[in-house]
């Protein structure tokens, strides 16, 4: 195998480009392999495969690449010193599934958050030139991440400072594209500008002298105005170089390219390859979408998002009020139905949580009853809008708040265990977690009615024990205890709790479904018992904080203590987190 | 006065052209006046005088109009039932500086922060449709907010739904305009377009039979690629129908476009109208900068700013690794020195706190020492760059958080109260608070030669007690006490703690400077004390609930109690909060 030789870019530089060609081969078995073993990214990774040996073939090992997202960067490791490794991928202690400055020197700069690349590359570029220092910088962006805001900000930042922007255009985001913008781009994949050009000039060549003369001076006036006819607009706001499209699977071409920016080229350039999503992988190019993300596991508790689909859609046939918001994430938040039997009451506004939220108080702000779907890693991105648009209005916006808590293999970048703090500081907005199947579907019979900012969190998937939400908000306990009240949020580290203590009569179970405001009267019946909180969200600021504001005993709390938690298996990040039911467990026995 | 009149956007439709002129001259008269005895903003709502009177004539009572960023609300305040409240502006329960909802139904929606209303208006404008209702919805923006990335989005959003968009192009915002993006719509202002056109028609006209035909057909070419080389490439992004220049003093031609709006156009639209701030007021149109925020008001206390932008020239001067990075309020935050003195370690990134904060990390990656100066309202935005770009990576990117804790007269939009609440959540991230002028100067000492993500807090003003800032972050113990340890975060409550227990041997008086992490020695030596923490933050996440998790004895608090807190002066905003020195006072009486 040729990719067992590759250590570094400079490995590369001896191959020639049949061997290139075939090195492509080998990365697309492995990835194929790896990935339908592991779980994660395949039908992206497929995609840049000759895009990614190009780049590393022709730049330095000085030179940085940024990736936008990150999820497409496994070729990238597979060429930097991490084949050997690459079964660990997403793995506890194994490789990142996105670029980790703490796994490689040859990842640049962390990414796993759309739309962020432009900015740190141009970072990286300015400090470069602070420094009188010398390499390349380059940004790869996919057509998803052009519809979020900090892009254009960033693209708009560049002005006289020389970076690259590979332009990954694959079609297709995670969900499929929209906008007018990104529609513009669409256009120049069949802009007709070729054939009307030609047309133009066979029409002037019939007229005699002038005509020649007339079309080089058409085209004059057109360049003076930087008006190329092709390729798009959206670049052409900024002042860079545009160069393409080209075809992103043709290594001799890209090399070209890539020797060219890397030589010749002076000025900030924007380079548009064209790949296709799951290239070589059948299933993967004819479904991207399903594709997208590889998840071998099955789960034998319901998937929170099918649940939240289904009971959106029921909402939506009571009552002509109620419409859904995605960032992009249609498919995977569940709401694929209520797009097709509610299309006029579906919008999908692109990677742009920041635009989402605000728009979804607009809405709300004619009396509609707007339901933003979103992954609470992503709302993240919305926290001032929440605050500043929904929140001081009152507006009864429902944040449906999925994937909270521990998400297992993503890792760092994409665990939802900041949303009970972030969230838990704004006025005016409720907070419910829905642990339960029962629960899920009656906190969305609660909102329907409810008048206010509303958050509902929950976990990718939620419990069958048959507990319902209480109409007046109250805490479910679902056993009672004489010494110790353990009361926790989430279905995952709930589930630990029940492991722990079913059948124990010293310890009462509580789920806690409003945590905004927190059920005092609960907690006023608790005043003589042990408190111990369990929550899947960073302590501070977080859930136990709050009950502690609220009661005159010492509240134990248990959570993550102030620190990021990297891919793992969810039992494996509960047990290094002390959420496990072993622990807790443990934890409790030094309490008695 | 005719002013006087105005009730209603119905009462405009009465007056005549020069009627509808008087009043303009009256309404700068009443902003004039009004403004430099109670402070606001004053050049933004000169610029506005005609653009308003116009707005309001022509559209009707249920159109609804968002104004971005909504400082220039006021003519819009006076039209519509307010000018018999006006003196009130900006005072304790006197009119809001600016839009809103619970002021007037006719302030649609509330603003405040920048580029948030083409979001709210698409919102407002998709609830009509599926409503299946009949009104105009127009955001009005200035070209600064065309630097946030959310206008972007927004616009990439509208697609099929029928808005206006007012750009109100004054050549600047708050400072002046940075980007491509932005030179390029300045390009249209001096653009060639009608002259080569009539060139290229005079030419064509020298065709015999041929040139005319010619010509048509080239316009055809150039429309079916929806090329027209004016009027600027930004909106030409969207699919919006695109209208002006034209001046935004002269009435007459304000209502000719406004009521073609109206009655006319089918699609969503841009009108580009040019303004000058500050008009009418020879200080503030010569000066729009200064005159942008009119503070009447002088403190006694140092300016934060001033101290702050001292010292990063002087860091500056001795380490060449120190930048500097602001968000469109160069200005504002102090940084008019160092942009003149290290342009080339400047950067001025537009209203684009996101990819401020992203790009900060790009810098610091490469071995920088990046300031990012902001005030802690607008750094909300960047809630999830500091968390996912900067602290995964632990990039030593220091934020230095201005204007925090109460703000005063701009109200619930723009208070400091949350800072310690979303960034005290985010793993790896060190936050020091600065109450004198000693420790603010030894902070950024300190930031020189920290290692990490670094939050700096301060308010607008320091306080002068000679306490600095203890190399080892341990807290200030200020005086020795008995009884109760007050431990106090932010100059203003901690001038107002001062006051209240200077001299009372019972209480023991702390500047808290490291609020995380917090100084656990201190807290282990005041375990027999009754301890009460007070701060200029909302209780929820914030400092209180830190320190109450670290000790054992029941902790008191003073704080925000989750709420929004309205415009009016620090004084009453601390006496409604009972943060001012006698609540504090009678608080420790009741606990002693």
């Amino acid at each position: 195998m040729i990719l067992e030789t590759i250590k570094s870019r400079q490995d590369l530089k001896n191959l020639s480009l049949e061997q290139l060609n075939i090195l492509c081969q080998e990365l697309r078995q492995v990835l194929i392999s790896t990935v339908t073993q592991n779980g994660g990214h395949l039908a992206s990774n497929l995609g840049v495969v000759e895009l990614t040996v190009a780049m590393e073939y022709v730049f330095d090992d000085n030179d940085k690449i940024i990736w936008d997202v990150g999820h497409q960067s496994y070729v990238h490791k597979l060429l930097t010193s991490r084949f050997e490794k690459f079964a660990t991928l997403r793995q506890k202690d194994g490789l990142c599934g996105f670029p980790d400055v703490e796994e490689s020197p040859t990842d640049a700069f962390n990414t796993g958050h759309a739309s962020t690349s432009i900015s740190a590359a141009l970072g990286i570029a300015c400090a470069r030139d602070v420094k009188n220092e010398d390499f390349n910088v380059i940004a790869v962006v996919g057509d998803g991440a052009l519809t979020g805001g900090q892009t254009y900000e960033a693209l708009n930042n560049i002005q006289n400072t020389k970076m690259f922007i590979v332009f990954n255009d694959n079609e297709m985001s995670i969900g499929k594209n929209v906008g007018s913008a990104t529609r513009n781009l669409s256009k120049t994949r069949v802009g007709s500008y070729d054939k009307n050009k030609i047309k133009l000039q066979n029409f002037l060549n019939k007229i005699p002298y002038f005509g020649p003369h007339l079309f080089n001076f058409i085209k004059k006036v057109l360049r003076a105005h930087k008006l190329r006819v092709m390729p798009n607009l959206y670049f052409d706001n900024f002042d860079l170089k545009y160069l393409g499209p080209i075809d992103g699977h043709n290594l001799k071409d890209l090399i070209f390219y890539f020797e060219g920016l890397k030589n010749n080229v002076l000025k900030s350039t924007v380079l548009h390859v064209r790949t296709t999503k799951g290239k070589g992988f059948s299933k993967a190019e004819e479904n991207p979408e399903v594709w997208h993300k590889y998840l071998p596991e099955t789960t034998t508790n319901p998937v929170s998002a099918k649940i939240v689909g289904k009971k959106l859609v029921q909402l939506a046939n009571e009552n002509q009020k109620v419409v859904a918001i995605t960032a992009a994430m249609g498919y995977s938040v569940g709401l694929g139905d209520f797009q097709k039997q509610f299309p006029k009451r579906f919008f999908d506004v692109g990677i742009a949580e920041e635009h989402a939220t605000t728009f979804a108080g607009g809405l709300a702000s004619q009396g509609l009853k707007p339901y933003f779907v979103v992954y609470s890693t992503f709302l993240q991105r919305g926290y001032d809008q929440i605050l500043h648009d929904v929140a001081t209005q009152k507006l009864p916006v429902t944040f449906l708040i999925d994937n909270s808590g521990f998400v297992g293999g993503d890792g760092q970048t994409h665990q939802g265990l900041f949303d009970l703090s972030y969230l838990g500081n704004i006025p005016n907005l409720t907070i419910l977690s829905a642990t339960t199947y029962q629960q899920l579907q009656e906190a969305l019979d609660f909102s329907l009615t409810f008048d206010g900012p509303l958050a509902i969190r929950y976990t990718k998937t939620v419990l069958t024990n048959p507990v319902g939400l209480n109409k007046d908000l109250s805490w479910n306990v679902v056993q009672k205890g004489k010494k110790i009240a353990v009361i926790s949020v989430g279905a995952v580290a709930t589930q630990q709790v029940l492991e722990a203590f079913w059948g124990n009569e010293d310890v009462e179970i509580v789920f806690a479904t409003s945590i905004k405001p927190l059920d005092e009267k609960y907690l006023a019946t608790a005043k003589d018992k042990i408190i111990l909180t369990v929550e899947d969200n960073v302590l501070l600021g977080g859930f136990g904080q709050s009950v502690q504001a609220k009661v005159d005993q010492k509240v134990h709390t248990l959570g993550v203590n102030d620190k990021f938690v990297r891919h793992a298996t969810v039992k494996e990040q509960l047990i290094e987190n002390g959420l496990d039911s072993q622990s807790i467990k443990d934890f409790v026995k030094n309490l008695l």
